[in-house]
């Protein structure tokens, strides 16, 4: 069950001028389920990509990175899921060469225009045949409604498709901004078994629209855990179509920022959405390490938290077996720490003090908090002045039994 | 249900002259069990100690590693269950302190003499009085055949106590060695939430004793990893009463290897049990990543695959869903890794050749392989001669359920 997570409905999704999409059942693992996604774009848009660092890079990444470094000028972008095509070799890149070469030629646009995604298990190969028989009545089903139909289409483990809009101004002039992404599990800070695809009418050049993405990327995607795990296909991708009135950006200057501010709040609602439909989540839980000598410490502390077995175990209980968050934090990639003024709090209440019991705290009022199914968790290092923020969910029977049984 | 171990017989254990043990009821969280534990050593002992990292260091670990720091001559260890006494501060201190002085006025020695272990739940204060009530009992009772006895007394959430005995020859003397440990979930290379005391008559100086405990500690307990967690309180203690007649190792001669074989066997004997015994384990999985260019590369891959939770999922399932592998492999850290040259073989059957799908394996092989109960993971990297081992375990429902209910 997802977590305070609704479908969202067709009418809260916005159009973005420029961009078509459909989806298509191709039957590639399950029948009667979406499982292609195409995403059109005009001429004259750009877009700029984060990819996985995981060394296992899937050839779909390899190629989308490759024809991006050729040029920002996409048209482009076709995802499948059921097969990751990672860890193929040789045999995967030709594979996903193939289809964008066939989806160029139905496009009139060049290979080097297309970019391709996939998502599913690893080390199996694409059913290549069932993909290249759909790109025509995917070609054919273009549509700028289509948004959440591809957002289904983009779905593996996950219960809910995941799609946000939202418009403002930038210099006076309205842009709007839509977005899909899934992903469930294996999902860890440096990105996740997850795709996520944003559009935009903005009007921006190249070079910031790539600085653009990776500043989103770091303030959403690359704050999210569920299982500590990265995957070999994660990407996120702004397109920009460059159809809106403003005044181009080329610089970080105040149209950037209320695009960038915008461009955030899309962003995070997508990237909490992954958490919030988290395999076997009950509970959405927030990490705030604050008053820490560096992000990157604040950062490392919230993670290890995020990821230990033991303290999702115990979200999971609503047990408030709170010593489990101090060895967590103990446990942390920082080079010194000194736990003696370290305070915690859950959901505003002080748990630990000094780095031990608060004394008003009593196992009561902690079950009461643990039991709640959006918990903030405030970790005071009380050695500085920076902070890092992580989302996350607690660790169920029914996370072991969705990776249990994900390929059957 | 522990995987290929049994409870250790008394008969099995042998008694280390110069080294007597007794276990107490002292009620600490259940009644009738054994959960106070003491281990006494003769005048002439010396005692080598590695200690958890983790910067939430239990009070015990604190006072254990300053009375180490002035001499390693040790007369007595006592340990507790129940409580870690970690994250509780200055009176944390004072109880532990308390105890010890308590202790050393009863066997007769200084306070520095006394090494203090408690394991338990993080953030609670240790039953102070009940423990203190315990100490003439626990001194009335010592016997040198009450290992398996102290084995119990340590136990947390392991099912089974953990106990080994080794004898053979140091320079054509019979040396003895006895270990017992305790342990099964927070499990992760760097300790774990693991006690492990090893006694010997082996007759050694101080510096050779330190050199030998840090020697044993990376090739074994270093290597285990259950779920990624690290505790607060982990220990692993060695103590050499130098009864034997041969002669005294003082360098790292034939003498030196001889005993650090036969500690090396016992070590790991202890190590891979904790993993056997491991939260909800039910299989037995040994990572060896071999040809690579440095052992912390290996390492860093090993431990990657040991503690992914997808792998970990897979193997509790039996499902041969092996890219996660390949994920895991790729998301160690490692500065640069060719994935085009990586094997991969699970129980000798090669499924990864060359960084993708070996043309003769198959989803029925892999299957079979993944159903048996002890799993032997090879992963070939092609790029060097370095080499390195870890033990780890599957993820189960049951895991979840552990750690759910701990505290209850």
């Amino acid at each position: 069950m997802p977590i305070n997570l609704l479908k969202p409905l067709n009418s809260d999704i916005l159009v973005i001028s420029g961009i078509s999409l459909s989806s298509f059942e191709a039957e590639l693992k399950y029948k009667h389920r979406k499982d292609l996604a195409l995403i059109f774009l005009d001429e004259g848009s750009l877009v700029a990509g984060v990819f996985t660092q995981n060394k296992f890079a899937a050839a779909p990444v390899v190629i989308a990175k490759e024809n991006l470094n050729m040029s920002p000028r996409v048209r482009a972008l076709i995802i499948n899921t059921g097969s990751a095509n990672a860890g193929t070799g040789e045999k995967g890149i030709e594979d996903t060469k193939d289809i964008c070469n066939q989806l160029a030629e139905s496009l009139k646009v060049s290979f080097e225009e297309v970019l391709p995604f996939s998502t599913g298990v690893i080390m199996t190969h694409l059913p290549l045949g069932k993909i290249k028989n759909s790109i025509t009545p995917l070609v054919n089903k273009l549509n700028p409604n289509n948004w959440l139909d591809a957002a289904e289409a983009i779905m593996t483990t996950d219960t809910i498709p995941k799609a946000f809009s939202i418009s403002g101004e930038v210099d006076g002039t309205e842009v709007n901004i839509t977005g899909i992404c899934k992903g469930s599990g294996m999902i860890n800070p440096n990105m996740a078994t997850m795709l996520s695809f944003i559009g935009t009418d903005a009007n921006i050049n190249s070079e910031m629209l790539n600085e653009l993405t990776h500043e989103i990327t770091e303030k959403t995607f690359n704050k999210i855990s569920v299982d500590g795990d990265t995957s070999t296909n994660d990407s996120f991708v702004i397109a920009a179509t460059n159809k809106a009135k403003h005044q181009k950006i080329v610089k970080k200057d105040h149209k950037y920022e209320a695009l960038k501010n915008l461009m955030e709040i899309v962003a995070k609602q997508l990237a909490q959405s992954i958490v919030r439909d988290g395999e076997g989540a009950s509970k959405f839980i927030e990490i705030i390490v604050e008053q820490g000598p560096s992000e990157i410490d604040c950062h490392n502390i919230a993670k290890s938290v995020a990821n230990s077995p033991l303290v999702k175990t115990a979200f999971f209980a609503s047990d408030p077996n709170l010593g489990r968050i101090l060895a967590a934090i103990g446990n942390a990639e920082v080079e010194k720490l000194d736990i003696s003024s370290i305070n915690i709090y859950l959901n505003n209440i002080l748990f630990a003090r000094d780095g031990t019991i608060a004394n008003e705290y009593s196992e009561e009022i902690g079950k009461q908090e643990m039991s709640k199914d959006e918990i903030t968790l405030k970790i005071q290092i009380g050695n500085g002045l920076a902070n890092a923020t992580m989302w996350t969910s607690d660790l169920s029977y029914e996370y072991v039994k969705i990776n249990s049984d994900y390929r059957t």
